[in-house]
């Protein structure tokens, strides 16, 4: 695997203010063609919309996707001190020695879809050294616990941002030309829970739910967790990096990084689920523009995702009632996009495969 | 291609006769699988539900899907003459010239999926001759009007109902493991609503739906030509081949027996959209059975689909807005069956990755 190199320190500010506008006037080419492949008008659905959109965000006729990456990021939560989740801290650290094994759902996805996995450690607690296919870019061995203090210190977030946008640029130096986001953090649903709830003003209990699977008593201490985090912290609802900061976490911020740098390269960005979201809600919240270059892979049965995805005004491919994370609903959602590139690229026109068109 | 050879008289009947039903104690083996992989409990969510029931589908451990092959049944239907399309009934053939030269959609997911896309001439109303790489099955050309009489005699209906058959005897030896249903046939549309009305008791102008593109008028008048197709040949609603028969279609009627075959030989059907589904209702409503054996690709925007489905009892894979046919849908959602064959397969165990395990 190609270094991945460091970007600047104002690397993350100077991507999100490179985040260019969509114009209609590729969105309108892609239409023309798409009307005139060999199939009833519009009849592909929501392929159709997703075609234009790549055309539009790619500026090229018939862009294609034969490279892709989807980027799991791994850091811990201080805040599992608190025991909101039903799998001990240490799983983190297991799991991405899983990931490096190929043994995860995110592997057998990715093989299955020929995508690369990008496994990154953005801060796991514990010793990865130089485990073989690892991306080491730990910011820190976790978070700090927010129930009692803001989960990263400001250096932490910029450098968690930063690493996003290092992985954004190694992507569109090796030729990726759509990526998905993944990650794994035993405690993350905690901190998107969190982030969501100030990003949407919508109260904890509206979008926190059971994460891998606690119980009643459990999804109630969790809530109770969430609360806390926010009295003591008291993130700015208006200042989408000061709730990161206090409550998000680094694998979200690192997320938040990569997609920030994706926009600003016109690389089509796949989210995966709740987590993934809640890191694009704060580059959405940030900047709107954002918005045009995702594509939400599913909808996930946390509570919160809903909210979310509500909140950046984007509808899920899929709908399969999954909860994993990783980027597997993200492998699974950019099967689809690929189809929609290709339909868009190698179906034949009415005229070129001499078939009557509809009667007026 | 290998030969298809044609199957005795009685085939379908024998084969409604053959279908099994599925055993408890495969799928509680699948989902003692499941439950050790790596991965919070059911969070794989739908995928799980389909890796379970494929492992009772083929009582294999582990079932693997590597040759998977589409079936697009093309027939034309003698209710063009009462001007029920947008698009004129050449278009039938020309749609298999496209077909067979590469340039449809079908072809293009085909591809992209990695599917063998088995082109059937069942009732094509022109003369195809020995196209290069077409299954000519043709038991008529075309059906009847059925605004004036039956659509098919009991002859034709037996002919398609065995050409099925035929189908899904070439896939099993040819070692296809999972199949899909696909179709062309301008008019169809009315033949399914007209279908959909008899099976599930529903008003004909609940089910039925633009077809390729109807405008308002289009779609009164479609609705007029189905009710005067039930008035005319009042079809058995408690006997579903007799429905079939009068108000169905060549390509229908093959669908039917393609997808009876395949239950028999334990080979799970992925169907397409409305006019599959519309071909999976009969062989439902004639063996129960037949149910276990059938994915549901997608919800169609043809009103008449969620109905079928309804009737059933199967919850559609995707929600794509799609309403093209050809197998397109199906093509997209093997994708997705294929995927839980292989999590199933392919993940490492807790024991096996040395992750530790949810606390009770």
């Amino acid at each position: 695997m190609a270094p991945i190199e460091n970007s600047k320190d104002d690397a993350f500010h100077v991507n999100l203010a490179a985040i260019p506008a969509l114009t209609g006037e590729w969105r309108a080419r892609a239409v023309a063609r798409l009307n005139s492949l060999t199939k009833p008008l519009g009849s592909l659905g929501r392929l159709e919309e997703i075609a234009a959109r790549l055309v539009a965000i790619r500026e090229e006729e018939r862009p294609r996707f034969t490279r892709k990456a989807i980027f799991t990021l791994a850091a811990d939560h201080g805040v599992t001190d608190e025991g909101v989740s039903a799998y001990p801290k240490a799983v983190t650290q297991q799991m991405v020695l899983n990931f490096l094994a190929g043994g995860a759902a995110i592997n057998v996805l990715g093989r299955h879809g020929t995508i690369e996995i990008v496994v990154v450690d953005i801060g796991v607690d514990g010793d990865l050294g130089e485990a073989k296919g690892l991306v080491s870019k730990k910011v820190a061995r976790g978070s700090r616990n927010m129930a009692r203090e803001a989960a990263m210190s400001e250096a932490e977030l910029d450098a968690a941002l930063g690493v996003g946008i290092d992985l954004a640029t190694w992507a569109a130096k090796q030729g990726h030309t759509l990526i998905g986001t993944g990650e794994m953090g035993i405690g993350n649903t905690t901190a998107a829970s969190a982030l969501t709830a100030v990003l949407t003003g919508r109260p904890v209990a509206q979008v926190t739910g059971r994460g891998t699977g606690l119980d009643e008593p459990g999804l109630k201490h969790k809530i109770e967790v969430i609360e806390r985090a926010l009295e003591v912290n008291r993130p700015n609802a208006s200042d989408p990096l000061d709730a990161l900061c206090k409550v998000g976490g680094l694998e979200i911020a690192g997320l938040t990084g990569l997609i920030v740098g994706a926009a600003a390269r016109r690389i089509p960005v796949v989210m995966d689920g709740f987590i993934s979201t809640s890191a694009a809600a704060v580059a959405c919240a940030l900047e709107p523009k954002v918005r045009q270059f995702l594509f939400a892979a599913h909808r996930s049965s946390e509570p919160g995702h809903a909210a979310l995805l509500d909140f950046i005004g984007a509808a899920p491919l899929l709908d399969l009632q999954m909860r994993l994370g990783e980027g597997t609903g993200a492998a699974l959602a950019m099967n689809l996009i690929d189809a929609a590139a290709k339909l868009l690229d190698e179906m034949a026109t009415f005229s070129s495969a001499g078939v009557s068109e509809a009667s007026a």
